[in-house]
């Protein structure tokens, strides 16, 4: 049989394709349940603390799975979520942050720098361990993930943190957050990077998350109300507002696999659907199928066209972006080159994410009502995908001016 | 102020639209509630029945509102809907039957028929006390509503019915269900249609409703095993899987009401995302509002001309069906110009439902996320509204073939 | 046979209908040799000269056919251009002139300034001989038609006028063209509106009219060099770049033909394709008509829809437009409310012209080919009908901007 | 600066593509003139002949340029149709043919069939020399390319063919015609390929093309009025009206170039539209870029998304399927397997062919209007990319139930 589904490039990507496969088999079986109680799917990420999906990106001579391509864990990612997406996207969160993680442990032990190398290997081997899990808490109401307004106000013993973040995925089980936040400076703000661990004073988990779909993600609020945390807690200091190099690098690579998640759950449609009409009958048992039905067949070629459009999409924009990536060390980076990628990652992004939505919308279509009973798979495929667009950067609200303005050779930042 | 919004033909139209809107002002309050819980609005329906909205159609001398026209009671469902959707749909179920009712009572007296008169008219009296509510089941699964394979076969004293139909919208109301079965004949099967009181034994009123969205229509299942009902109950005889003039009149005016709910709430998406994009503003209390993003801007500009065209296109088809329905006796009927009138329609309804799916999307998109919140409006009209499609006759697997052949002058039938 | 189609209103408004018609067949004939050969259609002009149909809007005391709805005269334009869109959209130049001149008369006479009412009295009746044609010449490169570049300078006797103008739609025949321009102020400028005779030195009338389609318009360019005008010619004085309510009002009625016109495009094509694949076999002289295929169909019920929906949004939004102005007086006009209006004009311009194009298209998917060739009509059609959204004001570029401007409450003027 | 257009994937493909590069160039500068007088680029084709690139597929040691990739000569074409479109899709027809020789050759040879390899390196070497030119004839009217009714009967010395085909693309120049008939067989046809040179009495080439866009290419009527072929001339013998492996195989390959020209064409338009925002200004020199305007900006990031989307598609779907036939030899074939990448290859030119209809579209609407006019390239590109999906197998009339039917698991030759 032909396949045509996105493949790994690398031998533990392969490896870490096969076990995402087997955790989606036994997440389906519970993932209408965690979606009609609204619960996190605490047992999920044991599993994968357990397996060391968890640890896809901590090398193996650390204890983890090896996996070096971004591309490859994000079809890790699609493969999960075609058996729960909340899990895949909460589970990708903290995949994002240890990807990060690496990346800084390999630069340091390249650059000599022997501190900053162990506390980087210790974290890593925290992470297989299974006992460590990070989340980034990003985005906050009013204002876009550049401009933050939780803020780090200086203290006698470090910094004390206020205010409110909002989509705080995977905040239930996550051990250590990492907090985009800013600071005063002599005209205006910087921007930083709190890392707060779980129960520090301060720090106040909602258990708040109730959305349309993704209702296990654990995407709850997290309030900070004169959080202290140390003075070394507060890393990185870029201009506030302005996305930086190594930034748009980290979300080349670390957004892919959000992006696959959708995917995944317009694969599930697709597969379920086929399934129905073929199966279905109209007009009793000897009637022919819904298949036979000329309109029917219409509506899954519009699902085929789309799904093979995403799929590769998805494959040509990764892989050239990580290939780019890979090539060069980070002070090699170029801006201009940057947001050409980052545009193109927004293209496909936005492509992806509002055909998923298509294509469930098709399948519901074809099941002439069916999917609309809760008891339908569909049914929540259809809420879970609408997620999609508004993962950020960019919403839909200002992706097509930052593309727009990238082809056009103008000034990116205006869409800030 | 300029108002763009359809408005009723008729005075006692616009009394019963004025009704309508104090209603959804009332059930607005609860629709949330009653989609969260999925209970149905018992309190809305006898509110309904006791300002006698459920008997718009009643004549004044038998005690209701004396609306003639359907158009202008689809407008009443229309500002219902805008309140409560599930409210709308449900009592649109006992409006449609009242309209029938009516229409044969007129008919009776016109010809002579006193008995039949009297029995209609006592009927429209008890619609009137507000103590009668009616409902249709038409739809079964693995079959067309043209189709019903719910059977009466002929016992001593009358019927015994046996088979299972499916959204019973108002059913946990309603006090008499017209069931549209089948019965033996020579050479195959003919149709028509069993009354059956609440309560009668062997008809069980299932409680699972449970959808995705309508979460409060109460659209149950309604089983009969060896439901026996008197000789005289089985009303109507014509050709299994046949439409004839009547049925696709009664279909003209009485779905009508249907898309006319749809309509009203597309109309609320978009008053809730102008509201939204006014009144919140992005970097802070001294930031612009959302609405002075340009891409903002053209998302609604979207919806004013998808809005725009549903309402044009509602009261253009509506009006003019109800028109040459006006201008004929039932036997003056040509079947081919009801087809005309039939596809009209169907282009309508598949028109304003489906930009009425995408009026809702937009308004999400262009919340930016609020909108996927449980606690937004917002996503409960996008679950509620993907229902409008689905409403019989037709769904999009069927629809568009015969909008095609009757363009196209060929036999419509083939659809079934 | 139920028909669709769009009907006048008024009793002289079916006669101009039905004369159009008989123009239509007429056009029909030689349509495509004007488009192929990029030919003015002097003949059809005539014909309309002497069929009064040019003095549409004159009153029949002064030896039109005295039509008052604009709707109406609309739906002239929408017949002729079934038989030749060019001839349509140019001879409705002439006629929203007309419409001005009539209005004025009718102040003029209402308001005692029996100068005024005699001037446009003579105007009237000389457009009623048929000697007199006129055009609006408002497009220019590089702005927009709210800030003409064209310039009147003051002179000794009157008015130097400077510039170029583009689209100059009806100018092989037009004896007097209504130019708009500026003039110099003390901060800025004003503008204003130059009344040229043919034939006038320094205005000379390119015969440079080559485009895709719509070849038949006679759109040259109209140069303007050291053009004297006696002072009298300079008519109105307005803010340069600021519409007024006058201005709106107009573009309100006069505009409303040119849609039309692409309306009868999309429902020529759809009359064409239907005929086709009634006619057309497959497999030879036995084989079925293209019209059995599913496919085929639901090409031709999506064409149905749009057309459905084109309709109707050109009659609501037409007739509730015309009921608002007939029932002011011009200095009663609301600004606010002609921006509803004018926004709701620009949805109903978009929605038109961009089905328009899509039906097209359809048709000439359904035609398998054929319909690519150059005999095939829907091969003009398709080249006609893309010019409907440059059609002024406003071009896509900006209208989404103004309705979304104008619906969210903020100042239009933004575009500019 | 990164450029995400699409690359060959070998040396000789390289070199092909620079060649194509600079083909394009000098074509561009004649395209609009055999536009505008529908004549046919004699010198582009020779210019191709000298330069080799009409012996792309031909083997270095026979004198050509020794491509193996059909991908990399689909790249080739690419190239050429930003320049010239026409020429693009004429060449093509060529280089097919020529594809199928050398596959012919290479299996003769590896079979030891000394004779049939002779044959085709002859022919192969002509093709080097410039002296020999192939084209196909399939299309006719009323039927589909599966069922020729162009017959071949048989007479003394051969076969008299007798019918006539459309689309003759190439035809001004060809040397030999491979021409798709069918012959009686007992119970009914069988299918068959006659060789026809150029000059055979009987085969008229009509000078006849005349079409809507892609004006240059020769796409003639060819007329076979008792046109005598030797026994030998008519090749290959297949059940009438169903595909085999060979041919799917076939089609694979040879149409790839086809959907590459399409994608040419919007590329060109994509720099186009770019280049003229970004250069345009409004309200005079000192006014703004047009490319500052938010929707124009909008309007770029559509054309930037689905630009993406096509050369991904495009590059995935070719790939693939050449990877999966260069692997295996042509007895291993399965017919099941083929239709799928048939299938994939159908949603791919489905998309490709759409999606560049809509950037040339959306082009247009960013000029606003001045891409309406014959002088601008636009205005030629919109007409060129509509011939897009009229391409054989399949049009869009069966293209998505082939599609869906494939995907459902049903016979795929119900399309027929």
């Amino acid at each position: 049989m032909v396949d045509f589904q996105l493949m790994p490039t690398t031998g533990a990507g392969r490896r870490l394709v096969a076990l995402a496969e087997d955790h989606a088999s036994d997440f389906a079986t519970r993932a209408d349940q965690h979606d009609r109680e609204g619960s996190f799917p605490f047992e999920n990420v044991q599993a994968m603390q357990e397996s060391k999906f968890a640890a896809a990106y901590v090398p193996e001579e650390l204890g983890g799975l090896g996996v070096e391509s971004a591309y490859d864990v994000a079809l890790g990612i699609n493969r999960l979520a075609r058996g729960c997406p909340s899990t895949a996207i909460a589970i990708n969160m903290h995949l994002v942050v240890t990807l990060g993680i690496r990346r800084q442990w390999l630069q340091a032990k390249e650059g000599g720098d022997s501190q900053g190398a162990a506390l980087r290997e210790a974290l890593l081997q925290q992470v297989a361990a299974g006992t460590l899990i990070t989340s980034i808490l990003g985005s906050e109401a009013g204002t876009d993930v550049f401009h933050p307004f939780v803020e780090a106000t200086a203290c006698d013993e470090g910094w004390l943190l206020n205010g409110r973040k909002i989509f705080g995925t995977l905040s239930p089980v996550s051990n250590i957050f990492f907090v985009s936040c800013r600071t005063k400076s002599d005209n205006g703000y910087d921007g930083s990077l709190a890392v707060v661990p779980r129960g520090t004073p301060g720090m106040e988990i909602k258990d708040d998350w109730d959305a349309m779909g993704m209702r296990g993600s654990g995407s709850n609020d997290v309030v900070f109300t004169d959080c202290r945390i140390p003075k070394g807690s507060l890393v990185g200091r870029t201009p506030w507002g302005v996305s930086d190099a190594g930034r748009l690098a980290g979300q080349l690579s670390g957004n892919t696999g959000l992006v696959a998640a959708f995917l995944g759950i317009a694969e599930t449609a697709r597969d379920a659907i086929v399934e129905l009409v073929k199966s279905r009958r109209k007009g009793g048992p000897e009637g022919p199928t819904l298949a036979a039905n000329p309109s029917i067949q219409t509506t899954i070629a519009q699902i085929e066209v789309d799904l093979s459009a995403c799929r590769a999409m998805f494959e040509r924009t990764a892989r050239s972006a990580e290939a780019y990536l890979a090539e060069r060390r980070e002070e090699e980076y170029d801006m201009r080159e940057l947001h050409e990628f980052m545009k193109s990652f927004q293209c496909m992004k936005w492509f992806v994410n509002r055909k998923a939505i298509e294509i469930v919308d098709r399948a519901l279509t074809a099941s002439g009502g069916a999917g609309y009973l809760s008891k339908s798979q569909l049914s929540r495929l259809y809420r879970d995908v609408r997620a999609g667009p508004f993962m950020q950067p960019w919403s839909p609200n200002e992706a097509f001016e930052y593309i727009g303005r990238v082809a056009l050779g103008l000034e990116p930042a205006a869409a800030n």
